[in-house]
Order: C-alpha cells, then sequence, then structure tokens
C-alpha cells in the first residue's frame, strides 16, 4: 500500500494532526465517494463531504467561499457567498458532470425536506478529461445518491478514488488527500480538516523539496506552455471552531497558501476554489435564540495556519496514494496513461534534501 | 392583446427605445423562448438569450455580472467574472431546473465543438413556485435545445411565457419583459437592451406612479413579512458598445436602479442578478491582432443610464403582457391562480396621478 | 425655514419615521459637524458620524460597506471589509481633504488610546469643488476635532452644512439629510437611520414625481454629457438590530434602491458609497463571553426596505433644507451660485401630480 | 555589503531574471525612496513607485488590486478597482503617516495639473511601530516630495530604507526587496518586477530550506500567539505585457504564492496587498484611437509564475539586504533592537539542505 506523506517523513507546517490526519477528524464531518471505472472510457466518481450527519437543509452550518482563480463551474458559490452558509453537502465531481450532479443533489435534498422549493446545491469540479471520457459522461444521478448515502466519518480513502478518480497533478496521477491540524489548547484547541480533489500543475514542490524539478517533470519545463498546469483543484476546510461566515471565507482563502507550497502554477484554466464551514453547534443556522458564538478576528491567525498546512498535507496525501491509471482516447482511439508517482523516487529526492 | 408600458403613455426616463423596444434591437442578438404548460402542474419555461448567431464558444463575448442580491442559483457565474466572458448563451429558468438546463446547454454546446472539454453554461433562474408544480420537474433537455435552436431576432414575446410562465411579480403575474434604449449619435449612437424575467416583489411603482399601493396591493401591506417578496429576477443586457468587461459589469449592477425604480423591496429571498454583455465585433475573443476596442471610463454615464431605463421598462411591460395563469397546488390539491394585472384599473391610477 | 419633505407632503416608502426622523433616532448615535465658510473661497465642511458616544476603537461596533460606484477615495475601505467592523467614527469632507482629515482622526484617536499604534480611520468625500475652492484646502484639523468633539444627539442640522456645505445634487444645492425608519414591532420594531451627504446627478424625482424634468433641469437635457451628474454621494445607515457584518453590507447595498429612486444618474464620476453599523450592545467587540446576537438572514427583509425608504427621504431633506451658496471660481476670477430648489415651484409641481 | 538571494545561490522558480533583477527591469519604472533616521526614535520611510516618468494623472495606466488580507489603510483602493486604473505614483509608508502622506502625493499631483480637482492617491503601508516611534509621526510632506522627485530607474536600494527602514520580518530586520523575471520569447517575452515591503511574519522558508525553524525563530514556535506575525507587506508588480485591468488583478493575486513560498503566516493582522499595473505603451488611458492591446486569458500562465517568482525572490532579498536597527521604545524608554538575519547561519542551513 502506497504510503501516506507522513510515513515518508514529510511533515508540512508546526501544527500536529489529528488522530486520522482527515478532515473527518473534524467531529460530524461525513465524506462518501463513489469511483467510476467502465470499460476504457469513464475514469471519474463523486466525493460527498457533509459538514454534519442531520438535515443540512433545515439545520443549515455557516460556510465562505475563496474563489482563488475562477475558472470553473462551481455550482451554488453566489447563495453561498450572500448568505454565507451551506443548506446541502458539498458534492464534487467531473466538469462536465455538474448538471447532473446538481440535479440529483437537488433532488436528495428534496425527498428529505417535502415542503422545500428552492435548494442551493454546491457542487465542485475539477477536469478529469485527461483520463476519463468526459463527454460521455459516464457520472449518472445513482452514483451521487449513493456517494451520499454511503458517507460516514473515519478514514477517508486517497488517491485514484471518487472524484480524483481520472485526475492529474503536476503531471502524474492526482486524487483526493486528506489531512487535518489540531490545534494547542492554548490557541483554543480546535481542528482543522481538509480534502483536496488535486488536478493542477505547477512544479511539484514536498514540503519545501523541489520534486518536480528533482524528477524532471514540472510545468514550463521547455518554456512551452501546453496547457498542463490546468486542470484545477477544490479544497474543502471543515473545522470546528465556531467562525462566522466572514472568517471562514478568510480560513478559505488561506488554502492558496497550501497550494502554493506544493508548488501550484494558479495557471489561467485552473479553477481553483475553497470552500470552509464550521460545525460548532452553536453556529448552527437557525439559531434558537437569536445568540451565535463566535470567535474573533484577533484569535484567527493559527486556524489561518493550520488550515494552509493542512491543505498542502492533504494534495501530499492526493499524489502519494493515487494509483496509476490508464484509459482510451476517445478522440484519437490510442492509450493513455498517468502514472502514479514513483514512490521510491520521491525517496532518494527527499533523502538527498535533508540536512546532513 | 395587453399593452405594452408605452402604449399605455409610459415613458421611463429620457432616451428612445430602439427599433422594436427590445434586446433584440441590438443587432444579432437572438431569443427562444419555450414554455410549458402540462396538466394543472407544470407551469414554467425557458428563455435562451444568444448574443450572437455564430458559435459563442469559439467566438466568445465579454460580459460583466451584477450580484445585486446573490440568492440565488445561477450557474457559470465565477468563471463569467474570472474571464470576463460568455461562452455560451444564457438561458432562464425555474429554480429546480438549473441542473438539467446546465446538462442540455452543455450538450448542445459538446455537439458544436467536437474538442471541446470544458464547457461554462451560464443558467440563470428564478423560483416559479407559486405557480409551479416546481417539485414535479416539468423542463427537459429537449426544452433547452428547443428554445436555443428557435432563437431569432426581431420581436420577443412577453408576459406569461419562457422562463416567465409560472412567475409572480409584485402580487400580480409577473414573466419575460423586454426594452431598449438608443442613444443620440453624440452620446456613441450605441443601443442597450434589457430582457428580464420578473419574479420578485415589493411594491409597484409605474414610472414614478404607486400602483402597488393605489391598487392595495403590496409587500408587508399588513406590517407582516410573508415572504411575498422573495422569488427573484434575472436581468440580461445587451448593447453593441465596445465594452470591457469590467465596464460591462458596471452597466449590469445599473440595472439594480431600473429595478428600485419599479418598486423592488430587494428583499432576503430574491435572488437579483443581472449579466451585460456586448456585441461589438471587435471586443471578441480571440482577439485576432490582439488590438480590441474599448469605450472609456469616461464615457459610460450614458450607457448607465439607458440600462436603467431599459430594465425598468422591460419589468413594466413583463407585467403587463402577462396574462392569468392557474394551477393546482400540489400539497394541498388546491386550484391556485396568480392574475394579470387589471390594465383599466393601471389606466385609471396613471389618469389620476397625471399632471393636470 | 425651508421645509423637510414631510412638510411638503412626500413621505417615501410605506414606514413611519422614528421620533426626529433622523439618523440620531438609533439610539446612541451622536453627529457633529463644522461648516466653513470662509471669504470667497471655501465652502466646504467635515460631518462626523460617531455609532456611540464611548471609545469606538476600544469597543468596536459591525459594519458593512457597498461600494456602489468606486470613483471615490474613501479611507479605511478594506479594513472595514475585512474584519466587519469600525474602530473609528465616519467623517464625511470633500475629496481632496481626505488625506488630512484621515490624519485629524488618527491623531483624535491616538490621544484617547495611548496604546494605539494602528489606527483605520474611515473617511468618506464628495467633490464640492464647482463651489469650494478645493484646491485651497480649506478644512484643517482643528475643523475635525471640532467636529467630533461637538457630536450630539437631538435633531441633526440638514443643508449647507458640514461635509455639504458646498455640494451640489441634481443641479440645485445638495448637502446634508437625514431620515429615519422605525420598524413595527411585528417586523422587530428596530430603526433604521441614515445620513447622506448629496453630491450627485440624474433626473430628480421626488417621491416619484419627475422634478427634474418638470423644472427643465436634469442630467443628458441636451443629450450632451457635461459631467454634470458625477460629484459622489456618501451614505451613511445606522441600525439598533443585531446584524452581522455581512447583514449590514446587504444592508448597505439597499441604499442604492433608495438613491435610485431619486433619480440618481449613478455615472462613471460619482462615487457612490454606503456604509451601515449597528449599535445594538450585543454585537459590540470583543464580545465579553463569545456570544453575540444574531438577527437572522430570513428576517432581513424589512429593514432592507426600510433601510431604501430612509436613504430616498434623507436626499430628499438635504435638496429641499439646502441654501443658495455662492463663491467665487479661483480659476476663473467669475462669481459662481448654485441655487437651492425652489419650494414653491417643487409644491406646485407636487400638486400637478397628486391624483385628483 | 550584504548579499542578495542569487548571491548565497537562492534562485527560486524557473524563469530568470532581468539585467537588475529588480523592477526597474520593466522599462520606464522609476522607484525613489527617502529612510528616516531621527534621534532615537523615528525609523521610517517612503518608497514610491512611478509606472512611468511621464504625468500619470494624464496618462493613466491599467492596474489591478489584490486585497490578499485586507488589515490595512491602503488609500485608493477602491477607485483603482473601478476604474482599473493608476492615476498617481504608488507611494508606501508607516501606517500612522497615510493621511499625510496622501495629501502630500494629491499636492505633487494638482501642481503638475493645474485643472485637476480629483487625485486618487494611492498609498500603501506597513507598521513599523515595533522599531518607530509610529506615534511621532515622524514622516512629513517634505519626505513624500523628496522620494517622488528621487525616482530613478536602474538599481533599486534594497533592506532598512525607505518604506523599509523600520519593518520587521519573521522576526528578524525585513525591508525594502525587489526582484523581476523575463519570460522566454516563446512565452511572449515580457518582463515581471516586484518590489515588496516587507514586515509580516510566519516561518520563512528560503526557497524551500526551512529557515525560520532551522534557526529557532518563527510564529507560534511556544504555541503562544503574540501577534508576532502581524505587520503586514505591500507587494508592487509592474509588467511591460499589455495585460487588461482584469488580468492584472489576477496577476497581482499570484503574489500570494510568492508570499506563501517564504512560509507567510497570513495572519489576521497582517494587511497583504498587491497591486499591479502595465507599463505597455498601448494600454495607457486614455487610448488616442479607441483601441488597446490586450494580451488574452489563455496566454497568462507564464506570468502568473513569473509573478510568483519575482514575489518570493524579492522577499528574501528584504531579508538578505536588511541591516540591523535600534532604536528607543518612546512608551518603556528602553532600547530596542531588531537583527538582521545572520548570513552565515543562512549560508550554513543552506549548505545542509543542499542535495548531496
Amino acid at each position: 500500500m502506497r504510503p501516506r506523506a507522513r510515513e515518508l517523513g514529510l511533515r508540512p507546517g508546526q501544527f500536529a494532526p489529528g488522530k486520522l490526519n482527515a478532515i473527518t477528524d473534524v467531529a460530524g464531518v461525513l465524506v462518501g465517494q463513489v469511483t467510476k471505472l467502465e470499460g476504457e472510457g469513464t475514469r471519474s466518481g463523486v466525493t460527498a463531504i457533509l459538514p454534519h450527519g442531520g438535515n443540512l437543509y433545515a439545520e443549515r452550518v455557516p460556510a465562505g467561499l475563496a474563489v482563488i482563480n475562477g475558472y470553473g463551474k462551481l455550482a451554488g458559490a453566489t447563495q453561498l457567498q450572500e448568505l454565507g452558509e451551506l443548506e446541502t453537502p458539498i458534492v464534487l465531481t467531473n466538469t462536465l458532470a455538474v448538471g447532473r450532479v446538481v440535479e440529483a443533489l437537488v433532488d436528495w435534498t428534496l425527498e428529505r425536506n417535502p415542503q422545500a422549493l428552492s435548494v442551493n446545491a454546491v457542487v465542485g469540479e475539477t477536469n478529469d478529461g485527461r483520463l476519463n471520457d468526459i463527454r460521455a459522461r459516464g457520472i449518472v444521478a445513482e452514483d451521487v445518491l449513493a456517494a451520499l448515502n454511503s458517507a460516514r466519518d473515519g478514514v477517508v480513502e486517497e488517491g485514484s478514488v471518487g472524484a480524483g478518480t481520472g485526475t492529474v497533478a503536476f503531471g502524474w496521477k492526482g486524487g483526493i488527500g486528506t489531512s487535518s491540524r489540531k490545534l494547542p489548547a492554548a490557541l483554543g484547541g480546535f481542528t482543522v480538516g481538509a480534502l483536496v480533489q488535486s488536478n493542477y500543475g505547477g512544479a511539484l514542490v514536498m514540503d519545501g523539496v523541489p520534486m518536480g524539478r528533482a524528477l524532471g517533470k514540472f510545468y514550463l519545463k521547455e518554456h512551452a506552455d501546453k496547457g498542463d498546469a490546468d486542470g484545477s483543484v477544490m479544497v474543502v476546510i471543515a473545522t470546528d471552531a465556531p467562525l462566522s461566515d466572514r472568517n471562514l471565507g478568510r480560513l478559505a482563502l488561506r488554502s492558496m497558501a497550501g497550494l502554493a507550497r506544493t508548488g501550484a502554477a494558479f495557471s489561467d484554466g485552473s479553477g481553483d476554489y475553497a470552500i470552509a464551514f464550521s460545525t460548532h453547534p452553536q453556529v448552527r443556522r437557525p439559531a434558537p435564540e437569536g445568540m451565535v458564538a463566535d470567535w474573533p478576528n484577533e484569535k484567527m491567525s493559527p486556524l489561518f495556519v493550520a488550515a494552509a498546512e493542512a491543505v498542502e498535507e492533504a494534495v501530499l496525501n492526493s499524489l502519494l496514494r493515487a494509483t496509476t491509471v490508464e484509459s482510451r482516447d476517445p478522440a484519437t482511439g490510442k492509450k493513455r496513461k498517468v502514472e502514479a508517482i514513483d514512490i521510491e523516487a520521491v525517496r532518494a529526492v527527499l533523502s538527498a534534501h535533508r540536512p546532513e
């Protein structure tokens, strides 16, 4: 089994991870995934993140959005920002499946809320068309329902699974990755968890080590822009700190720091988004008594650092845990393959860069 | 046949309309609509606005977005803002149909662009659930294709048609409305056209005359908020002025002025959005020679005034041309009806408010 | 003494004003003004709005900002938005005085806070250069201190005073205006107050009556854009409702509706801004117990309506209460004069437009 | 003389710097600085960046702004964003000097433009109060004029100079730093230059090497948040690529990536801003013929990478070139000192982290 970042000695940042080093370290958060591998074409999937196991439409959670580079089809963005809240799970999938996934997520919500006439489905995506026959539309409503209905806490499967089944990052196979940070009690004691769907490019850096350049694979290597840094990344951040939607938006933006430290190019064609939400019971909406918990601006900094760290490590996990995926290009009929990053090569480079 | 605003002597603002007093006065703009009336439940539809009749994905137009109140499910918002452009038509429909309409619009675009792996479908909506059995999902892919494929220039059908089939505005039947303004040559000579899907509330004002109060129907009449101002409005603005995406965003925001003058409450639950685009050939993308036309900031003001005027009159047209719609409430099984505004009553109030 | 809008029978909207029909109806809000008339050149001043009489730097209030058209020099905008709060009074003045007023407001704050090393002074402006010798820089630090130190509750002086001393609106003398709305108990019972510094243009409308056109004075009258709609407007909104900074930002944006109903052109060169704050004791910062009051999104609509109404009426008051101001143009040496709107002419037009 | 980053073998990214490895590699850009060291209190200064040597008010340049964390007093932000342009130089100074510097910059502009009645002065700041007696207000108008009037091309002085005289970064002495990147001809051949005023914190990383941790100095080291990551950073980016204001805003945001790679904490109290402008003659405003050059979205990616690289290296230069500064704390009367980073210690850490 391929290692996670910590097993290779990679420990970005200074805070310790939570128990599972996963977004599910934030109590109550559930993740469900469906991996779609069909024939030689479909290499895609669905990843659903539920802030809590109850009825999200009835018990909404505050949320914030950071649009780092808006080349993407994120559904639900404007209502999330206007009202500062989530009323559905966050579902990730591929670019051309967003319409269908929105419909399925709306259906799922309507079924649980017989009076509902309006649903703001939040669906993110990255473009897995380098491996997936994306025009064939392999994702169907049942996949969404399966992901939602199988969501659970505990260990989160990483790599070439769910919405990361067909993604590519830094020229290697990308995918789903997760990580978390637990703040010391003196800094609030809260947990921050991140989950990423990595499908972007640049020059891969692993905890400061220039892996992409060391392994000879990086964006603009030959001073030609083949669009190979495009593709997008979706970041989901959960915390149990009682944050306002404004501070959740600020927290979400810090994911840009985590991505930057992995060597992201933040290219024109990469849709880079982060959504952060709080699971704290006293920020749920509606608030029964009209009084809500609020963590003040001036105590946000350690949470900001934790978010950046968790995102950075989640990306590393997405790459390290990903496995090689092959398919056939529907346009040319040719086989195509994106290799998982070579763990032994990674070990060697890391070893060479460690202080003597 | 019910009159348009001008036929009642309503002439908001100071500029003259274009020939048809419609968004299609902006040369090249096409509109296609499908009205869905099925059984006693479905009262909905689709309205498609095409900036030009060519391949929009290959010849994109600059565009700007104003999110006036983001309680809505507008698809495609973030990419429109990041890149400042449209690569699909704008399609309007009902709230719960957005997913399906996105999918259909993506399909339509993929079919015309065999290499495309990414499509940013722009789909707006308002909630017609007060008349439409919105949970029954009456809109299907064929409706979208029919609207797109039947788009044409010339007169635009208004009232209880297309995406306005089941909408309600100010307590009366709302719907699709359109209007335009042609600037005098000294101010640039450009045309600005607007199309609205009116489904919002407040206290209706017609060119300054407090119609809602005069007719005894207005939001908060009994100092009780029944959510009756909610519902949303989508505004589409077209111009042949060679505007940058930034100035198109500013133009779009001016629609808030037009809406305000109709008495809009801009309530919490109303998703109020405006998208503006330019049809000028020298702002199309890609720009063959890398040089683009640009109308300067300091000459924008008359265009701003024209946009507000056209939006105001488009709303009036949507109400005046709308016809009464009935349906059966799927939850209670009871008949329900939203009346068209009474033209004779309108005439009487206008007459009473005219200067002696 | 010139009448306020209500004395002429103008009653925009449906809610009743507070006791004074002024921003000071929001308990705790203080206003201080200094009017600078020096020689034939300086026609300017300072208007300070204090959310409460205590130490604002130590007891901050949540606040939101709407940048309707950002052609202005508003100081303090980005920190207000990032932190969602005010730590100084809001001070209004003329365009070229902003630097000096920021310095004075910083000094005033430093004096009251011996440990402070950072102050986010919020200073708004409009350009009174059509009457004021703005390049002569008539506003000095003492004026700012005098405005701050003389701030009081009670009646607010309107018209050609304070920061409105030299302003022009719709071609007539503009100035400071204020108004308020008190919601019925069933809608929360809160008060919303507005204060405006009117210096913008368009075609004046008074509660629906096209006053500018009736009196033959309006922007683009001869289809020539002389920039006469430029100039800007600053709006300050106070409420005792316990709003989050996000909902205060939404409240602030509704001022665009009020301005629109006065006939604002929202021209390129008009810097149109609104700042809204809450005086509710349980939203002050820091919050002693980490729990804060929060009025929910779904109850915001009546407050939105009230804000638009108060802004509309505040503008009318600014015009009606303004008195004619003369000065000498420093560039040409010629006398110049901006007339107050003719009250009898206004009465006549209103009378002609009243329903029989 | 202390080394720049390249002299220590630090070469962040993959593109080569321009001739001087400075913002002045973008032809036409001028920088002027004034360093204020007075008695034991004042440790501050002014740094002015001029996009060109002509009359900026008459020949404006397009510009974009990224507000990464808006805890700052940046003057001119909203107009820059609304109009997408600069009409004054960008002047950097300390937090409490912004008012005075705005006034001086306005004066300087008025003097050169006898008809001007409105000036949008763009003034950025960071808080140098850890070394500077910031409340004593040592910066005066003459300093601003001196910086503006001495601006020149060529080598830019770095370290404890100008607006960086009293700044602190990562616990060491920060200051002014600059760097540039020249794209290969195949990618457009443009130059991107950056200048930073570093005054922020985190855990310093030098081209991937965890310098802060290696030297035992980093934010949250003892899991206590002393606010030591606060302080801010101003970034100015110049390019000769013919970019729209929208793409300049996107370019500016990429500075967040450069800052992240230096280990920035992006703390609550750090005002982190970037302004990017284009010097290309065919994007100047007004555009004589109404046609402007425009570099398309899809070719922006290499520029994005270049901007992040230049910002990262500019920060390193600001630290490496900074010299130790001492002063006396006006509150306690005690001596205080912020040490320059120890070059030999840096060399040792770098050497230990180099691949064998």
